[in-house]
């Protein structure tokens, strides 16, 4: 018998998104009531729906994005509020829709939309987010806003459409999986933070450095979550893992365990990804094969590699609580899987 | 035996929508070289569809509109061009998303994409054109027409939910059925009507003469949709009849008969539109009750009555072949039923 050293007491005090949260709480006060009243609708089935999303619990992350970088660009405006009510509902637009081509049942842990009002119902109230998200753009007034704005909403759809395209198909390279995860998720997590110096009328060095920052941050943030689908580093099965397997999702997690696998391996990973054989048994095999192949942890490592890029990119902005706050934000989003 | 009379010689030569297409033939083949253009992208699927549609033979209406308005405000420059495109992806992406929600096989006698490439394409595809249309908007550069149409995008997918919402609901009155089709088809014919005259930068009252214009025209098509889908005023059975019913869809003739029908009657339209039960045979006693009560005749009188509030909005301004055109194109839509 040995004793239990708990290691973690001496790990360096993490990474938080607090310092973000507090800096711009106030603004995400008014984006909050923004979002509320945009969701109005004397048809009862949008708020309900709209109520539903906007409740269930996400940290808002990108409009967060949107606030912090009109503020260290010294934006003395209210516009930052519009344009981060807006990136919200082209998020919220796109887990509408989703869910209806993933055709998933649960989202963070509630029943989606889907499962409570129907297929229809989310296909159409997503449209009318996404009309509203424009409208909000359009009281904005930055012709420069709207087109980053509308250049992310067509990206985002190209790469959900190339990830359907790839679906259960275990040639897919990581170049091709890179390729889908910068439109369907950098882009929006990019547009979020571009409009933020954008509407503060910064020089196109500054908006170089957000932009780069939230794309990597983007990428950092989706492979994070991939990995997290399979429950993290320590590969533990918890509530919420599994999903991406079960629906036949292909990862870079599963892209580093097929290309390393024997052939057993890869006919293991067919069966599952392509003929959907992916039940709980299945599941447990998949992990074993990603501890021992270490696809989890290459897979944190490439996180780290595009958070690293993130970071970087505001190295040339001068100092601030914001900056820090956005470093920080790199690190927490990665620090999510340990 | 008597003799056959060819009755419709005698009729006065019908409406056309040909004036209208001659004045708009070289505006319009560029905005065919623009949608061809904007429909391409490294994701294989997205151009397959996007021509699927584009092909399938619509009159493409909506952006003539756009056109035609535009050239009688003395527009010089190119940006109808591209909002006429961006209205017609407008349109084309709510076709796109309607076959879902309706979970149609047929659109205009051809295959639905959906039953082609599947919901999820359908879904992420039509995402893909509407995030074009708004790129189209931005540069086409005028915020007004941004508001105009973003506002249209969101008006149309409000009345999208309304109409589910009321769905198999036969104590849906005249009232809310005319909201509904302001709503998800007058919308984007009103839109496409005024931004003509915006980008030309008329006055107001012109302005509102299109949008007056352009909302009446679509309820007055709409209804007529309604009408031909049990077979127009004959009311014959033809090969794209009966979509409406099956799909258990409440337009105005089933309105109409309701409400004018007996105790027998409304039950009979309880147990089609509540209960699904729209077999062929239903579909015939459908009919029979539809000529009973004068529904169809009705149903295009009231058409009659809006096509005319579209003609006389346009009055106000002064004569030109662009304005006959359009006079002639709202008893074109009329005469589709006759």
């Amino acid at each position: 018998m040995g004793i239990v050293i708990p290691l973690e007491e001496n790990r360096p005090p993490q990474a938080s998104i607090k310092p973000l949260m507090e800096l711009v709480n106030q603004d995400m006060k008014l984006v909050n009531q923004l979002i509320l009243s945009k969701t109005g609708s004397n048809v009862e089935m949008i708020p309900q729906i709209a109520k539903h999303l906007i409740d269930s619990g996400g940290k808002r992350l990108r409009p967060m994005l949107t606030l912090a970088a009109a503020q260290m660009c010294a934006y003395e405006g209210t516009h930052h509020i519009t344009l981060a009510a807006s990136v919200e509902f082209m998020h919220t637009a796109t887990l509408l829709h989703d869910d209806v081509v993933d055709e998933s049942d649960m989202r963070r842990g509630k029943k989606s939309a889907r499962m409570l009002w129907g297929n229809q119902a989310s296909v159409l109230v997503g449209d009318f987010l996404l009309g509203q998200a424009f409208r909000m753009m359009v009281d904005a007034g930055s012709m420069d806003a709207l087109d980053v704005l509308s250049n992310a909403a067509t990206v985002i759809a190209e790469g959900e459409v190339m990830q359907l395209a790839v679906a259960q198909n275990m040639e897919t390279n990581e170049d091709d999986y890179l390729t889908i995860i910068r439109s369907k998720t950098a882009a929006l997590f990019s547009a979020a933070a571009e409009v933020g110096p954008i509407i503060a009328g910064a020089e196109k060095p500054v908006r170089d450095a957000f932009r780069s920052y939230g794309t990597n941050l983007g990428v950092a943030f989706q492979l994070v979550d991939d990995a997290l689908d399979y429950g993290g580093s320590k590969a533990l099965l918890g509530k919420n893992t599994g999903d991406d397997f079960r629906e036949g999702k292909i990862t870079l997690p599963v892209l580093l365990c097929y290309r390393r696998g024997n052939e057993d391996d890869r006919a293991f990973w067919k069966e599952a990804m392509e003929n959907g054989s992916s039940d709980d048994e299945a599941l447990l095999q998949a992990n074993a094969l990603m501890e021992k192949y270490g696809a989890i942890k290459d897979t944190v490592a490439r996180a780290r590699h595009y958070g690293q890029i993130a970071r970087d990119a505001l190295a040339p902005l001068p100092d601030s609580p914001q900056k820090d706050a956005l470093l920080d934000v790199v690190k927490f989003c990665i620090s999510r899987v340990n």
